[in-house]
C-alpha cells in the first residue's frame, strides 16, 4: 500500500487558493441579505443562496445548504441581524434559529450574542436601527473572532501533532467536513491538516466519504483539491483496513458540541474512529472552537441527537448542476426496496476517554477530563473578555 | 431508541416467498447456457443475464452480476461445465474463472471441482460429451451441497444464538449480503437471520447498507422485506451508536475466505465492526460453508485483497431499470471533485481473537484457533467423503 501512495513530493507548496465565499452580510441595494455558497451543490458547483428573511436561512440550515458547528453560529448572528434590520420580530426570528438543528450548540450560542447585543441597545434606548446594527456589529464580531480561532487552533493543533508524532511526515485521517466550508476562517481539523501541509508535514490526508450526505467526498476533498493536499478518498468502512496496516498516524476531526465532561457529539460515524483509533493506539484528537463547549449539558447522555429522514440513507442524492438551491437532500434515486425504514442519526457521542485531545484556541485539553473542561472554560471566558 | 422500532410481532409468520432464480443451468434449446439473475439491477428490477460461454460468466462475476463466495464456487463450477459443453478449452476456461476475482476462496474451489470430474472422466477415457455431462453432473453436486450446507449453518447458527443470548429475541446486526443471493440455499449468515425469525425469536435485523456497491441497502434489504422481516437499514458508519446504544445482541456476517489461523477475509467493513463487537461485548459470529476455509493460506496477511476501481468510490451508481445489464460499476454520477484517488480495497481481514465463533456445516468453532480450524477441516473432509 505504501507504494500505491508513494510519491508525495512533501516541499510542493502551490499557492493558496482564493478564499471561499461561504458566508456574507450584503448591505442595500443588494442587501439587506445574508449571502450563502449553497454547500449541497459542491462540488458540481459554486452557487450562492441569497436569503433575504429568517424562514429562508432556517430552511438554508435545514437542509445543510449551510452547515458545520462554527459557521452555523456565525449564519446564526446574521440571522438575527437580518431579522433586526428587516423590522421583523427578533426574539422570534432568534428563536427558529436557535431551534433549527438541535446538537451544535454554536448555533444557539450565536442567535444569543447577536440577540443580547441588540437587547442590550434597545435597553439603553437605541432606535431599531441602531439596535439592528449593535446585533450585525455583533455578527461581524463573531464571524472575525471565529477565525481568528481557527489561526490560533490551526497553530496549535499542529504543535501537538507535531508532539505526539516527533516522526515529521503525518499521515491524517478525517471525517466530515471541518474547514473554510465550516467557518469565518480556515475551520477547526481541517485547519490543523493544512498547517501541516504548509509547514511540509502532511503525507496524506485520509478523507473519509462521510455518509450519507457525502460532506467528505463533496466538501472535504474539494478543500483538499482547492488547496492542492496529497488526499486519498475512502468509504467510511474501509478506514478500519487503513489502521490495521498502520497507515494512520492521528484522527482529526471537529465537533458539533463537547459537553462538561469532555463527551465530544459529532457527524455520525466519529464514535466508531474513536474506538478503532483506541483498539490501534494512535492519537484521537478534536478541535473546536471554545464556543463548542457546552457546560451546561453534563454528559454525553444528556446530548440531544437530531434524527434525520430516512430518505437520506434510503435514497440517493447527488450533487447535481441546475438542481433547485436547498432542495439537496430530497427526492433521489432510490436504492433501498420500496418501504425500508433507515436508522439514521445525524451525529454520534464520543465519550472522553477516547479521546487523546481537545484543541481549542483557549488551549489544549489532555487529558480531557470534567476538571480540564471547567479549566478550558474558565480561560475561555478571559479570553472573550480580555 | 426503544420506543421508535417497538411494536414488532414476533410471531407474525408471513407465508414464505417463492425461490429466488439466482442461478441456473439450462440445456438446449435454451442452452447449454448459465443463466444468472444480474445482481446489479436489485432491487429496481429482477432481470436474467444469460451467460453463453465463459467469458460473458467472467464479466458477469467481475462486474459483480454474480456474487457471494459460496455462490461464486458454483457459477465457477458451472462455467467449467459450460466451456465443456460448448467444447472449447476446458483448462483455459477453468484458469480464467479461478482469476476473475482473486479473494474469495470458494470460487478456485467450485472451479477445481468441475475441473478434477472433468479430467477424471477424460482420464477414464470418457467422451468429450460424457467428460462434459461429469463436469455438469459435478457442478449439480455442489449446487446441491451448498443448499443442504446452509440450512445445516442456519440450524448451528440459531443454536449457537440461543445459547449466547438466552433472552430469545435477538436484535441482529449484519454487512453485506449472505442470503438466497449468495448461495443454493438460503445463505450463510442471512439463512440464521432467517431460522431465528421463523422461530419467532427476531426481534431486528440491523442491515449495514456497505459501501460502495450498497450490497446491504440494494440486497440484503430486498431479501428482508422478501421475507417480512422486521429490519432497519443504517449508512456503515451510524453501527458504532447502536452498540453504544446496546441495541445490537448479535453481529452475524459471511466470509470470503477463512485462513489457517482462523482470520476471516470479508467485505469491507466487517473489521471495524468485529472492533466495535469486542470493545462493546457482543459477539462476533462469522458463518460460511467449510469451502471457505484456505488451510493453505496460513493467516490473514497472507490474503490476497482484491483492490476495486476508485470510481467505485468517487461516482455513484444506482441500480437503475433499463441499464445495460452487467454494467453496474461504470460511469456513474461524480461525488468527489474530478481527479479524485480513492482507496477501495473490496475486503478487509479480522484476526480470529475478535471471532466469538465460526460456525460451519461441519460443525462450530469457538474460540477460533489454528488448532480448531485444522479439527474442523479433517472433519470437513469426512463430512465430504462419506
Amino acid at each position: 500500500m505504501a507504494d500505491q501512495y508513494a510519491g508525495t513530493d512533501l516541499g510542493e507548496q502551490p499557492p493558496a487558493p482564493p478564499p471561499l465565499p461561504v458566508l456574507r452580510w450584503a448591505e442595500p441595494p443588494e442587501g439587506p441579505v445574508v449571502v450563502l455558497l449553497d454547500q449541497t451543490r459542491l462540488p458540481a458547483e459554486e452557487v450562492e443562496t441569497v436569503c433575504t428573511d429568517v424562514p429562508a436561512l432556517v430552511r438554508a440550515i435545514q437542509t445543510l445548504a449551510v452547515r458545520g458547528a462554527p459557521l452555523l453560529g456565525i449564519a446564526g448572528a446574521y440571522g438575527v441581524a437580518l431579522a433586526a434590520a428587516r423590522g421583523f420580530d427578533v426574539d422570534a426570528a432568534a428563536t427558529q434559529l436557535a431551534e433549527a438543528r438541535p446538537t451544535a450548540v454554536n448555533l444557539a450560542h450565536g442567535v444569543r450574542r447577536a440577540l443580547d447585543a441588540h437587547r442590550a441597545a434597545t435597553d439603553k434606548g437605541a432606535t431599531p436601527e441602531e439596535a439592528a446594527t449593535a446585533a450585525l456589529t455583533e455578527a461581524r464580531r463573531l464571524h472575525t473572532e471565529d477565525a481568528e480561532a481557527s489561526a490560533t487552533m490551526a497553530t496549535a493543533g499542529l504543535a501537538l501533532l507535531d508532539e505526539l508524532l516527533p516522526g515529521g511526515s503525518h499521515r491524517v485521517l478525517t471525517h466530515c467536513n471541518t474547514g473554510a466550508l465550516v467557518s469565518g476562517g480556515e475551520g477547526t481539523a481541517f485547519a490543523v491538516v493544512l498547517a501541516a501541509h504548509r509547514a511540509g508535514r502532511l503525507r496524506r490526508l485520509w478523507v473519509d466519504e462521510t455518509r450519507p450526505l457525502m460532506q467528505g467526498a463533496r466538501l472535504t476533498a474539494y478543500e483538499a483539491a482547492r488547496n492542492g493536499l496529497p488526499y486519498t478518498l475512502l468509504t467510511d468502512n474501509a478506514a478500519g483496513s487503513l489502521f490495521a496496516a498502520g497507515e494512520v498516524d492521528a484522527v482529526l476531526v471537529g465537533a458539533d458540541r463537547v459537553t462538561a465532561d469532555g463527551s465530544v457529539a459529532n457527524k455520525i460515524g466519529t464514535y466508531p474512529l474513536a474506538v478503532l483509533a483506541k483498539y490501534h493506539h494512535v492519537p484521537f484528537i478534536v478541535v473546536a472552537p471554545a464556543t463548542t463547549i457546552d457546560p451546561r449539558t453534563p454528559d454525553g447522555a444528556a446530548t440531544e441527537i437530531e434524527h434525520r429522514p430516512g430518505s437520506e440513507v434510503t435514497q440517493f442524492t447527488a450533487p447535481t448542476p441546475g438542481a433547485t438551491a436547498g432542495t439537496g437532500t430530497a427526492g433521489g434515486t432510490p436504492l433501498a426496496p420500496l418501504g425500508t425504514q433507515a436508522y439514521n442519526p445525524a451525529f454520534d457521542v464520543t465519550p472522553p476517554e477516547l479521546v487523546t485531545a481537545l484543541v481549542t484556541e483557549a488551549g489544549v485539553v489532555s487529558p480531557v477530563t470534567r476538571g480540564g473542561i471547567e479549566e478550558l472554560c474558565a480561560r475561555s471566558r478571559q479570553v472573550t473578555i480580555s
